[in-house]
């Protein structure tokens, strides 16, 4: 029952969601061209799952239910799990640039998580839901939005502090069937064309702020929802050489008295478990993270080497171009690597699944988010100052201008012009364009901003064994643990997960 | 005679430039909306000179002449002038972003230079014809566009090698009274509203390529002259809050057969100063790029101070907002005080201006041109995420919309969410856009890319005197210099300079 | 037959090497003060073979003897051999500094691997010499020194044109039974206390220099062989916390005509295969450089944790404090990431052996290369500035100013200013003393400079796949490999390896 | 009645501090050995100042005495004082490594400074003390010790909450005559051969801690003052080409219930003007302390140079060398640049002195003392991995195997292997040895550590500037000053100051 991209947008036509792009409500989500490339970066998920070649990658066995479901949709259970989902998105991503999906495995794994524990906790039943709901979406091979990041408002506030309670989402009336919420979620990923949201809590909210502590699934056009999206890539532009064929939208997300009932909610008050939820969801996501970047890597370095070529430059000759490749090549594949790592050293969790070691997976996520603008830079170095007076497609056909235009920007005499314009313009979609600055934003603040990373990064290393390593060095009694309070005693590795056989790196 | 901004746009009108934008041919400059952002950019720059406040900066007396001319026409003739131009050109940038027209500044005072020195090697005449071009240039206060980098062909040959000769500017033939020109200009900035062309070489030429090595200067309306542009900015785009009023064009320049009378050619055979004119070009551009890319980073540090506020965050509370403002102002500052040292160490040239240390102006330029990528991502890390999914400005009057959007969106309670959303989209539009991409581009290979900057440092740098140093503390002999051919035995600094009183830092 | 560190030290006596250290020759070397840090250091891999807690990590078995080994002298067999291997060099040298036994694997895994392919090609019986050389190490439980960087003369020219042919080893005449050596290796780890050496060439020579292409073990007393080493580490220091206890010295080696019998030759004229053993060598030996240098990370991290404990400070509270730790966190993580995935996705070699993936260990010693200077940078930071003028330990017992020192030094009151003075001093032998001065100069050269690593991930990426990735996104139909001679078509990583178990972390 | 450096050294004779070194009593500061090379660095700036070259540089015109003094003890009344400061410093620190007097002159122009404030604040006649303790310690040429950075103990925690209050330095007593202060003084520069201590405060107290707001001059050899201190640089080792001639000592001073008579006081509780005093003479420090680092800069790019030509290499040919020297060149000249710039941009006080401006000498500082490591970094780059194996200057007269090392150590053949192993030991001396961890340090933490430069850039920059030029930009009613409270409102440059004539660069 695994769909292909045509019968993923066919499906869409199933739901009549309320969205708005550019200021005009938008009649066929399905029809509409300015989210045809967000569409199709989903669809490559859909597609890849039954290419011979990609199977091992795309799909899985889920444990729970002995079925085959997409790789996205997957609940990991071994290491293997978690490096093939890391090839995975690299893969979907260097094709699609971003292929979004992951964002639905992400949170699945970690509602699978905290679900489990909140039941230990409270003894309620959100895990026998949780997997009815995980089921029923495998099945149904569906692709959910994530809806965890708040409007906010004051940043200096607490939720229930500010002016405009609706800055975040809660839950605004416990009902018999159900409960009712209401809210504003600022950046859902690919909104307009997802099946349904899970709406997740951003933080672990304080006890008086337990309704905020809320999460659920809801259908895309649940009365109530409006999403007001941006267009996906850059749809219709001829000079798009990338982007008008992938992009991605992202929405606001505006929950209207929207019912929820008992069976699609997973959590409805318990704030630490909510944290819990928002870490476990990071972790994931930002292991996810690390596969779709190093994808925009893929396609940089490749974009690179053509124009590289096209000018009549050759790495090997000169040494400059040479080591602005190999920058590159360092950023991608470093970060890459701690997204490999943080696979080796997962940890088991009681619920059954596995995590991504959080160490790796933070330092890999703050490197690809601190370094993205770096890569854009190499990027620009190699291809030269071609790009900042290329004249545009419509230039193309100009009869005026088009045959002189195409014998003096021709590079080697081998290439033809049009080869070395396209490759020119490629480059400039994915670093000049706003498609170029939006995978800078998005590399930057998306799954958490540098901050958060570095305080996971703190938080889960284990300071402690290295402190008792020097106090042995130094021939001391190790001090007493009471005294280092502010210390995890952590540990952040495991012993004995099953590891995997990654497939191919790229 | 100085024009205001708006004598300027009138004087556009009298020339009728061949020019192609978007595949369309511009009928009238002045009018056309596509390059009015190029427009109003370099009107900056008239009006400033008419502002008392500005007046000393804006405008300068020419010692040759006895006149008070534009900033923008002035020959150097004390550091003082070098600083001050250094603050005028960050002046007027952080106003427009860019105003272009310091490139006119940069070429007439390597003219000066070269044309000197030209005729005490050849016994030529250049320097006169200059010098009453220089007069005419500054009595009618016009802005000329540097018409340098070539289209360069297959990188790895010389011009003479090219499959095509055009994709270098060459004399095609000397005539009686002038000569006929012919090839194309591959990055020409500003070029639809720019009075003439400047001609130059960009690099020193062979002997067997001597007709490449042409300096002359050519009305943007001279027969055979096509500008195949882009537009300047983001015009007519609603979100664009600054790009919209203020760009910047590029354009192509082809020269199909142009003829050139003898009193507008300033060199025309001698490679040698070909490449001494190219050199002392770039040191004072790249001295100029210093103060255009400081003024960038005086928007972006205003943008993000704000930005900061209406997400209701105080840099003074959160650490690392702060330290991410200091990195952005340490940027900024430390390439811009390469500009002063610049100014500070300027060398005298035997024409009898001053030229800008090169040390110091190529270091600037290459600290900018690496860095502006780091500037991206502190606006961007001050900022947060809002960008990502910020409803572009058509939503703001959608009825169905637009009040529950008002109403999540807004960051402190005392601060409007128009008055939010205005600085995040101001923030989209500096460093998201295209606008911000081509900032990032026109920085690292405006001027010259990184590779030229540091083979010039390298020329100019006295490692020669810290060889003695060092030789001196190891009491050893000083080796002969006939063994350190390769190394030059220069001096990268002047004694007795007259030294500027700056106006202020910004 | 495993050793413990105390036989080792014993074993030594065994040997009578020619050695000079600060210019005294050393009578016994197992009785040396000088070198008994280094002796230390490399007794932890002998010790820790017996530690129960170790024993996974520090043996294996044996795959051509069955037989079980100390890890540092193992062939590896699976991705798993390579994490265990990895893991290992980390546990080692996060005790010791810098265990240097794992030198000895690095060449044996080499010589394994290019043995075999030297008997393909040249159908010679390296391989078996080799095999049984391996066992008798193995048996006897060895130390073996890698002596391959030569002294190299003027770096311009090659072995065969240097005035003095010595600055390299070579083949001074090929006897019945055996071969003369001559020349001088400049940089041997450990070298006065090794049981012999492993004589390796250090690049691909041409065919005119087929006498420097020598490969050969020689005990390190052969007649003809002269150490001139370093101390190792501070010894007799009293402030050398650390390294007074453990330490490397490293030596010149001159070979004044030593005759090598047959069966310990194992490469002798064959350039091709002398090349491929370098860099076979290199790959692996990079690959523990990650695990070594992870070590110092984790003594840095320890030390530095102690340090801001005992300076009164807390990272939860000062976030400067804090987000230099994960500064350092995240430079070590991140490298030993690059070791992590270079296991994971090592290569099958033809001789039966595994070697870790070319790109990301030459990425992993490239970062821990150029970024060991930032870790002495933010272990000075998190420090403070107590170091700079810290009393040596003469002063702690001065009757005229122990007693008023120690109430003013101290920090926390809870912490003995003893404690205090401890760590700081652990840092300054770290960090300041010329051992870190050391540190830094052996991981920036150490197994090649950052030029060798860059070449080589140059030359082992796959570029071409991406390329061919754009092409298709291009719809172009994709080049012809023939017009891209210069690009290798090649593949990093390997499909179906074993995949490791990890042990744990740190 | 200028010194030079014997006249200095004698003049040592007259004072008798207390001073132990290594745990032991210095009997004469004059003539211990572990002390000399400190002594040297002091005296260059002495000779330098009877040098007819560098007279102009290192004397200046008091104007309040209109006396000719050492520049090193001069009051800045123009930019370009300061300017010429900065090169001096630059100059004697080229060929010391550092000459430390600087501090003098910074600890005395920022007295200048704060006396007058403090008068003007509290109607004292600190100022007028000051004038004739100035012109005393110029007619008689001294150096003075700056006594800043208190012991702090527990940081968390205020002085006045200490366990012990001798952490901090304090007046214990007020007497009709004078003041006993107490209390200890962690890191004073060249503690023992200077001749008197200025006493100062480190930070800015609140009212409870006033005791601690003191500010006073006591001769080194005052009752009650006892100095331990560490030898200075690498007095007496063979091998350190440099350090063995010139270093620095740096010293804890505890100051036992010493009195002060009141003629010496200079702020005795004055808090804010304390934390005034702390601050203007760190801008003044940061400043003097780029000349100095780079001075080290000159000696690194010097070495390096010599390295490269001793190894056979040519930076001309080798684009990873050029690329490596140019690195050094940049960010020595850069930290350099914000030296000269905060001279130009200097702000008259109403003392009637100057002051650098506080942004760019602060940034210049925070470059220097992070980008120090970088600069080892490249020094060991360019150097080759030599050092590591260099043998040691005993083994050179070592008739075992001098000869034969003497021939396989050379590099090129033109240049002697003496010469080579002399640089090589040189570069080893700089930045390998502990004098090397030494120069990072202290140029981390020297005159602040980074976070205090943070703090002070941005306390200073003029962010409100910024933020009315992108309100106006967007059209907006500037916003009302009192909703910025936490930003301050202020320029950190000044119009009109008279403009430096540089000397010469380096």
């Amino acid at each position: 029952m695994l769909m292909d991209a045509a019968a993923y947008r066919e499906s869409l036509r199933a739901y009549s969601p309320r969205v708005f792009v550019n200021g005009r409500k938008v009649e066929s989500v399905a029809d509409e061209p300015l989210l045809a490339p967000g569409i199709n970066g989903v669809g490559v998920t859909y597609d890849f799952a039954h290419h011979p070649e990609h199977q091992v990658l795309m799909t899985a066995r889920q444990g729970t239910s002995g079925k085959t479901v997409n790789r996205m949709l997957h609940i990991n259970e071994t290491s293997a799990d978690l490096l093939h989902k890391l090839e995975a998105v690299r893969l979907v991503c260097k094709v699609s640039g971003c292929a979004q999906r992951y964002l639905s495995h992400d949170a699945l794994n970690g509602l699978f998580q905290a679900t489990k524990r909140t039941d230990g906790e409270h003894g309620t039943d959100y895990h026998q839901r949780f997997l009815a709901y995980l089921h029923e979406v495998q099945n149904r091979d569906l692709t959910l939005g994530v809806a965890m990041t708040d409007a906010k408002g004051d940043r200096s506030l607490r939720p229930g502090q500010q002016a405009n309670r609706d800055v975040y989402v809660h839950i605004k009336e416990r009902r018999p069937d159900g409960i009712v919420i209401r809210g504003t979620k600022a950046i859902v990923t690919g909104a307009p064309y997802m099946h349904e949201f899970l709406v997740m809590p951003c933080r672990t909210h304080t006890r008086e702020d337990a309704d905020f502590a809320v999460c659920c699934a809801v259908p895309v056009d649940a009365p109530g929802v409006t999403i007001v999206a941006r267009p996906a890539g850059r749809p219709g532009e001829a000079a798009a050489k990338f982007s008008a064929k992938y992009g991605q939208s992202t929405g606001v997300v505006i929950f209207d008295n929207v019912f929820v009932p008992h069976d699609k909610v997973f959590l409805a008050g318990e704030t630490e478990e909510g944290g819990f939820l928002t870490t476990s969801y990071a972790t994931h996501h930002r292991h996810s993270c690390i596969g779709a970047r190093a994808g925009f890597g893929d396609l940089l370095i490749g974009a690179g080497a053509l124009m590289i070529e096209a000018n009549g430059l050759d790495p090997n000759r000169h040494g400059h171009i040479r080591d602005a490749m190999v920058d590159l090549i360092t950023i991608t594949e470093s970060f890459y690597a701690c997204g490999v790592a943080s696979s080796v050293y997962c940890v088991k969790d009681p619920a059954g699944s596995v995590m991504p070691d959080a160490v790796f997976s933070n330092i890999g996520k703050l490197l690809l988010a601190t370094k993205i603008y770096d890569m854009h830079k190499v990027a620009h170095y190699v291809s030269g100052g071609l790009i900042v007076a290329l004249p545009g497609p419509d230039e193309d056909h100009n009869p005026d201008t088009q045959a002189s235009l195409s014998e003096v920007l021709m590079g080697r005499q081998d290439i033809a012009v049009e080869q070395r314009l396209e490759v020119a313009r490629l480059i400039e979609d994915l670093t000049v364009s706003h498609q170029g600055g939006w995978y800078s934003l998005i590399s930057l603040h998306g799954g958490g901003s540098p901050e958060a990373m570095k305080r996971e990064i703190w938080r889960n290393y284990p300071v402690m064994e290295k402190v008792e390593l020097v106090e042995t060095l130094l021939d001391r009694g190790v001090l007493d643990q009471g005294q280092r309070a502010s210390k995890q005693p952590g540990r952040c590795c495991a012993t004995g997960c099953d590891v995997p056989t990654p497939s191919k790196m790229s």
